[in-house]
């Protein structure tokens, strides 16, 4: 039997919904209010075309201080032949802004008039002579705003569905306008479900899960022009979710029950659906977030009253998934059209860009697939880099540049395809972010603080040293953190940049001298002293992947060792950072791993040094020329960042800054 | 003797001012506060970097339905040779983030389980069987969510001067945290001052100037992230000026004194600042707005209380000139890079693109000149069309797409030159916008109503129809419109398309038939009848520019009536559209003008027809093909367009979506 409902294809599962509300009569903007315009009248959408109830200026207004006269009677005016003009029939002084007396058709800037009580010209302080002298004539309406200059009465000042803008709200004024009609807020009522729920900052026990989902979904309506209420936690108990829904239905336009949308013994979303309206959708072709619910709610005894608020008989419901990467995404794809088209304002819509895939993506063939990238300009090449897939993975989101869209009907792109991807920044941002990849050290998080101040922005990719130097070389990075010792000289990394990325030229930089070793649990239980006690049967270790710099160290330390790999436990059993490691070890799934001394006291775990290493930041020469990098030069030559990486245990900051290799 | 003090470049005053602020201590956050977290959080600046308190999960989870079991006991587990696990010791039921047991390290999805007491898969329903059956074995930490897989404790969630988008709020809350350090929102204080002044919604005399720059204002400070005050306007009046300021100077981080910073009689905002504190710059090279003063005011006598909350000496003060355009731009340039700074947070830059100069721009070659453009895409082409240049006409701001900038040391440009724009809009709605030029006909703007509603936008400029026809030669137009009138045939514009752009395929389209008359005074006072009333010497007319179709239908009755224009007083007087010729005649600037009926009724005037003529729109074959274009087709189709028109006076919707050419 299948656990879910068969999932529909995006554009179907829309289109229904869009159906069903439709034929409720509710696909159109909710309503109008007429609002005092002030500033809050900022981000609101015009409920109808806006026109001038007068004109701007309502008068013929001077544009310059200076003096008002009949253009004909400047007529023949030159330099060698002055024309003097009797101040109160012929010209009579204006302040910018003032009216022009109705005889008058045009304005003599003060600088080009002579007192002729005076040698000189005449200053703003002498505005009343007898009479004037002037060298030139002027052209009728001169210096002179004519009145509907800027507005003419009756004119269209603005479209309705325009959202406000500050410059808006001015002309409105300027059109004579105190008020303004605007479309009503929608009304979301967001109802968390779930006994393993409990609200942010509660004492955690295992299996409590933080409720946050409808923080984020209640900012993205507020960012979308909505606003809602956030329900308390209800628990999964299918008669007391009726009870909420049926209560939200009275007084809100939508209802967003999160979560409970999948197929489980415990998600009533679908059958409270079911009960009080009617499912239209249940499971979407889109990963993430299928596990949708799309439906209506009956809306049950309504007051006369409420019945003029809101003139309908259903309220769109929308089972959102737990997961908060899939729950985020479902408020975009499916209630952002809808707050759209209540609003009446144009969709939100990303821009989007053709970018380069730094990785492959494998991807279900009959679902439209989103996948968080990060982004960076790397030379010529605008990249993506692939963040975490997991609907779990927040973190994810909140790193991402761009959203890539694989579309339903392909298996998933190869690295290097070209691919399309919605941005959430904007282009210039990505441009001033630096491209990291490569071996993961805590000191990178800092120098990530230390960027922003100096507006670059650093995105990180872990993927180890030696996938740091082969990204440079396929142009996919600025820069690569490395730490890879030779085994047969000692050196590090030149051999392996030799290897990996033949004729680039590079300039090679140390950031930190680091202890390697043993990161165990408090008071070290096992009584781990050396890598040969990691083969004992007892002890659990956990590895960092292949190609990682500290696997590099492992396996030359392990072959010095004549210790074999596979009688390692956990051996084959990988994280992809220190901290990775780290928490492994902290939450009980490993007894050791190898790491840095900052990510084990990060987790509070005790360290056992083994070895140093240097770790080096290798940088193609045509970036380290650059002017995106000139800010990490200068961070690594002046003290703070030195002084700040050296309170971090286990760091040397001695060789910091130090020119290993220039080319 | 120079009126207004020697402007300087712009990066010179802004260096001066920031100079006057650091010198001050105040170039920095100006305060942080702590605030729960909730959707209000939303575009808060982070005043300090978050680091995460906790792990997410804080257990390991299981990432599916299913039973937890140790991976080791599930090894050769095949389709043909079944393993069996007992529930209990072997085996125990999972809900999706449910913790693992302590001796669980792996979950078998309840899809890939069977139960023993029946022959079919395990369905939810049936949790708690004695046994289960598997025939595959599950590696370590399948369907599991280890803790820390989204965010590890101690690791860096998000860097200092972060704005905080509703995806940051999940993430901040899944770290553990329910307050954040956010940054203090600068205060403002808006101060409008001038004896000319009235609040919007009052009754206007003449030489009454409606005040909607604090408004302006108010709403770009907000959307800065800022607050502000605004007082109610003060009258020209130094002392009473100087008072607002000392009160306002208590309270706030920054004042805005608008307007009377020029150098007339009633301009004291330089002379108040000089009195209270320190003037820096008087005068920017810079326009619109070059009469900027910037300066500092000393705080005077304040309470220990207020000294620990701002505590510092001056408070920076920005003379704001007085005319709109002028005053949005000052704020732009002096003030989002104060409250950047005051906030921590990067500045708002707007995205840039070259784009094509459609008409030459006339630049002082001392002043960085800001120009105001609408912007399209037409073929391959990104174009910016110069708007008005008023520095009084908010509605270019309103209607503008960009801000072209015309760097100091050059003198304007040349049309088709390259021009770098800051655009206001995304290049995604830029590139909705058709671009409509030549002449002009009200229904064009019913037109742009009903076009938003099908996600276009219309961007029309009037530079009549001949103009029309050569924008459209130079590729810088998708469609014109067009009523030029061949004196020979009595045909309308083909023969002009054939003269004014030969070899390129055409589709012309009737839009209206319309009567063009006589705009005059109510009750005609002047009796006017025919064109022949127009030679005589008391009548005042206001004519439509060359090139204008309008234009051409009366010089071709006038050559016609054999009258001379000479004899016309008035005729070479030119305004670019029906309304601007409707409005000089109501304001008394004239006595009547050539134009369509609709324009004579929007302003209460009189009309007297006087000829019928055909009004096209004139589209290049390779837009009429297009997608962009589609809807206007069937806007010009279907009958809600035609019945909206037909309710103005003066219209023939008969010929509506008529093809007059298709090649």
């Amino acid at each position: 039997m299948s656990v879910y409902l068969h999932d529909i294809p995006l554009p179907e599962a829309q289109a229904r919904f869009r159906q069903a509300i439709q034929a409720a009569g509710f696909w159109r903007v909710l309503g109008t209010e007429s609002i005092p315009l002030d500033e809050n009248s900022l981000g609101r959408v015009t409920a109808e075309p806006i026109w001038a109830r007068i004109s701007s200026p309502h008068y013929h207004a001077s544009a310059m201080d200076g003096f008002a006269v009949r253009a004909i009677t400047t007529n023949g005016a030159l330099p060698s032949k002055p024309i003097t003009l009797e101040i109160g029939p012929e010209a009579e002084y204006v302040d910018t802004g003032d009216p022009l007396p109705d005889w008058a058709n045009s304005v003599i800037p003060i600088e080009n008039v002579e007192s002729l009580d005076e040698p000189c010209n005449i200053t703003a302080e002498i505005r009343n002579p007898a009479s004037i002298r002037i060298r030139s004539s002027v052209a009728p309406w001169s210096h002179v705003r004519p009145s509907g200059e800027d507005i003419v009465a009756t004119q269209l000042v603005l479209p309705a569905g325009h959202i406000l803008r500050p410059v808006d709200l001015g002309a409105i004024a300027a059109a004579g306008h105190q008020e303004i009609r605007v479309t009503r807020k929608p009304k979301v009522a967001i109802l968390p479900t779930g006994t393993e729920l409990v609200p942010i900052g509660s004492q955690l026990k295992a299996g409590d899960i933080l409720e946050y989902n409808s923080l984020v979904i209640a900012a993205q309506i507020k960012s979308m022009g909505g606003e809602s209420t956030r329900y308390l936690i209800t628990k999964d108990d299918f008669d007391l979710i009726c009870e909420k829904v049926q209560e939200a239905a009275q007084d809100h336009d939508l209802i967003l029950l999160n979560a409970g949308s999948s197929a489980g013994a415990e998600d009533f979303s679908a059958k409270v659906v079911e009960k009080l309206g009617q499912l239209i959708v249940h499971g979407v072709a889109v990963r993430p977030g299928h596990p949708v619910i799309l439906g209506t709610i009956d809306r049950g005894s309504l007051t006369s009253d409420e019945m003029i608020h809101r003139p309908g008989s259903i309220v769109p419901i929308i089972g959102v998934p737990g997961y908060p990467v899939s729950a985020a995404l479902t408020i975009d794809i499916f209630v952002e059209p809808l707050i759209a088209y209540w609003l009446g304002r144009r969709r939100n819509e990303l821009p989007t860009e053709m970018a380069t895939l730094t990785r492959k993506i494998v991807s279900p063939p009959g679902d439209d697939d989103f996948v968080r990238v990060a982004m960076g300009k790397v030379g010529d090449k605008l990249l993506a880099a692939p963040l975490s897939r997991g609907a779990g993975v927040i973190t994810s989101l909140v790193q991402a540049d761009g959203l890539a869209l694989i579309p339903r009907g392909t298996q998933g792109l190869d690295a290097g395809e070209p691919v399309k991807v919605h941005l959430y920044r904007s282009r210039a941002e990505i441009e001033k972010t630096i491209f990291c990849i490569g071996s993961h050290d805590l000191t990178l998080d800092l120098l990530s603080q230390f960027l922003a101040e100096q507006d670059r922005r650093l995105a990180s990719a872990n993927v180890g040293s030696q996938g740091g130097l082969i990204a440079l070389r396929r142009g996919e990075a600025h820069l690569a953190g490395s730490h890879l010792l030779n085994p047969e000289t000692g050196e590090y990394n030149i051999s392996y940049i030799r290897q990996y990325m033949p004729n680039i030229p590079v300039k090679v930089v140390a950031l930190v001298g680091r202890d390697q070793g043993l990161m165990v649990k408090p008071g070290n239980p096992k009584g781990l002293k050396s890598l040969r006690d990691l083969t004992r049967s007892n002890v659990q270790f956990v590895n960092r992947q292949r190609g990682a710099g500290t696997r590099v160290l492992l396996d030359y330390h392990l072959k010095l060792m004549t210790i074999a790999p596979e009688r390692i436990v956990g051996y084959s059993q990988e994280e992809y950072t220190h901290l990775g490691v780290a928490a492994a070890i902290a939450s009980g799934r490993a007894d050791c791993g190898l790491g840095i001394a900052a990510a084990a006291q990060a987790l509070n775990l005790e360290f056992i040094p083994l070895f140093q290493e240097r770790y080096d930041l290798v940088i193609p020469r045509e970036f380290a020329e650059g002017d995106l990098l000139a800010p990490l030069f200068e961070l690594l030559a002046e003290g703070r960042f030195r002084e700040a990486v050296s309170q971090l245990p286990g760091y040397d900051v001695s060789v910091m800054g130090t020119v290993i290799l220039e080319e």
